[in-house]
């Protein structure tokens, strides 16, 4: 059976405003200085998925921009656009979807497209023997990240071993945990992180949508229905903006009684917000992520993020976040309160200061 | 006798970078949002002396710079360029000597461009009452400053009153003080601000400098000679780089004995750094002062510099100096380091990073 990757790309998330923009969500912007994160994940999903088999799931918005960025590796008829955002189910069953009435059926390699992995050797190999798996056993297989601290922004999930077996058996998927709670998880060996990666057979999470999400798998079987016809644009134009809004983990990955989970442990990191960067990227000897030109005297552990034609100078100051913009931004933050830059957004909104969004 | 002024706008100064650049010292800035600051001084002088009678000296690579920016106020040829900076006393003896040649004599009134006032007509007032002090008395004339706090960044002048007259003896300059001796020079009364603002005769002055300063009123002597001929800039570009480097206080005013003070209360503020910015433009509640388009959420004290169509955005930050530039510069300091700046100047100089000094 063929693989297939699906990434997906349709978030619009505000927490690395003002890098990302209504314009441009972090999933395209270039964090690491090598690519953007939509095509640094498209390149690792090629390591186990043929390029042409390879889908992106983005805004209708943005599906031309994620056309131009994946232009030297991925068809362009694989760049799915979304005409509204309705979380996550619908963006998988409508790739499930799209798989089954153009290949029949494969295994389907779902990924988030703005998450950072460390070894991507390590990754890749997890990625197959997920794929095996969903293959063998016709499971939903998620990838559960081995913790390597009490971490309070991750969901968990609770697993056992399965004599024998590369895979395990989820118990449970639990919330975002206090930071006892999350030191308990921790101690006992028995949680993974949630990394909301997936991988399962198209044919198999479309039966999962029929049982548990009925009402989802409608909209999909009809805007199935008008694919590859003259109408598909205007069905699903029409259509996908009505499907009920729930994620994949509420909606199936809780509720199913066949879900696997395959323990990873390669350096991933959701890059969830600013302070993030200070893990992915490392720091300098004084605790500086310096992802800019920079300027630095007597200060420590900042992140400074910003054009390299221009520069950041920081005197005396610690624990900010700077982040500049090529159109002349400035932000600057406490690092500690790096998860509430969303607050910019809402503030600026307000004022009606829709160019800086 | 008539009255000339004279702007001194020869300074360099680091600690307004990056607002402040080699191209464009502090007082080419407009910091006020109303004019550059030689311009407002320029017209602050002009309530006292007639425009066609106000001289500007400053340096040579910013002649051209100050008669584009003062074109609607100033006449060009009395733009007077340094071939080099050679501190007060040389600079405030060239427009002397100028003054001499080209109109025989005059009081001068001499104001750094750099300063702010708060009340301009008290400030033509004082300037106004130094004027007929100096015609009456032929005295070498100080604005002093009431001094409103002990404060340790300013020089002093020891002065006592004279019966019946508006004019104060001068019994002695002294140097920046600690905070205990500022708040024992405030509460004796017998202090007042040294200001750097002086009024006297051309005639006068250039005396004082044959007596104290005779090396230099040489020099002067032979640039006067060449004023009008056709080797006048060749004299100066060969002469004035070689004149001592001395400030008009050390060279003169200490050490000359018929020097007179007013005292001066009229909001005065050498805005010698960033943090002088709260004490002229005011603060809003959050005690933050706002010269930029700001976005500020949970952020105090703080100081925010920068051009209207850019923006700052700053969350949960407090006694910050952000400050930003056209082409590109952020520099974030703590308040209370402010003083410091230069030491970025002095780090991009090293590093060969010329184009951002």
């Amino acid at each position: 059976m063929k693989t297939y990757g699906v990434i997906m790309a349709g978030g619009g998330g505000t927490r690395f405003w003002p890098l990302s923009r209504k314009s441009r969500p972090k999933q395209f912007l270039n964090l690491s200085g090598k690519d953007t994160m939509v095509m640094d994940t498209a390149k690792r999903l090629s390591m186990v998925a043929a390029k042409e088999d390879i889908f992106v799931v983005t805004s209708m918005d943005h599906r031309q921009m994620t056309i131009d960025l994946t232009k030297d590796l991925l068809r362009p008829d694989h760049i799915l656009g979304e005409p509204a955002a309705r979380n996550t189910a619908a963006c998988i069953g409508y790739a499930a979807m799209e798989i089954v009435k153009k290949y029949e059926d494969g295994v389907m390699i779902i990924l988030p497209s703005d998450h950072f992995i460390k070894n991507e050797e390590a990754f890749a190999g997890v990625l197959k023997t997920a794929v095996a798996t969903a293959e063998e056993t016709d499971a939903l297989v998620t990838i559960g990240i081995k913790p390597t601290f009490p971490c309070t922004g991750y969901g968990y999930i609770r697993n056992e071993e399965i004599g024998g077996k590369d895979y395990r058996n989820v118990k449970e998927f639990v919330e975002k945990p206090d930071l006892e709670t999350a030191e308990e998880y921790l101690s006992s060996g028995e949680y993974a992180w949630n990394s909301g990666m997936f991988v399962w057979k198209a044919s198999t999470i479309l039966k999962e949508f029929k049982k548990l999400l009925p009402d989802i798998y409608e909209y999909l079987v009809k805007i199935g229905d008008a694919m590859a016809t003259a109408e598909e644009s205007a069905v699903i134009d029409k259509l996908y903006p009505e499907i009920p809004k729930i994620s994949i983990d509420y909606g199936i990955m809780e509720r199913a009684d066949n879900v696997l989970m395959l323990e990873g442990d390669f350096g991933w990191n959701d890059v969830g917000s600013f302070d993030a960067l200070a893990d992915v990227y490392g720091t300098d000897e004084h605790g500086n992520v310096n992802m800019a030109n920079v300027c630095s005297i007597d200060s420590s552990g900042n992140i400074f993020y910003g054009p390299k034609d221009k520069l950041i100078a920081a005197l005396g100051v610690e624990n900010l976040v700077i982040a500049t913009t090529e159109d002349g931004i400035v932000m600057v933050c406490d690092k500690h309160r790096a998860q509430d830059i969303k607050l910019f957004v809402d503030r600026l909104k307000e004022e009606g200061k829709e160019e800086y969004l």
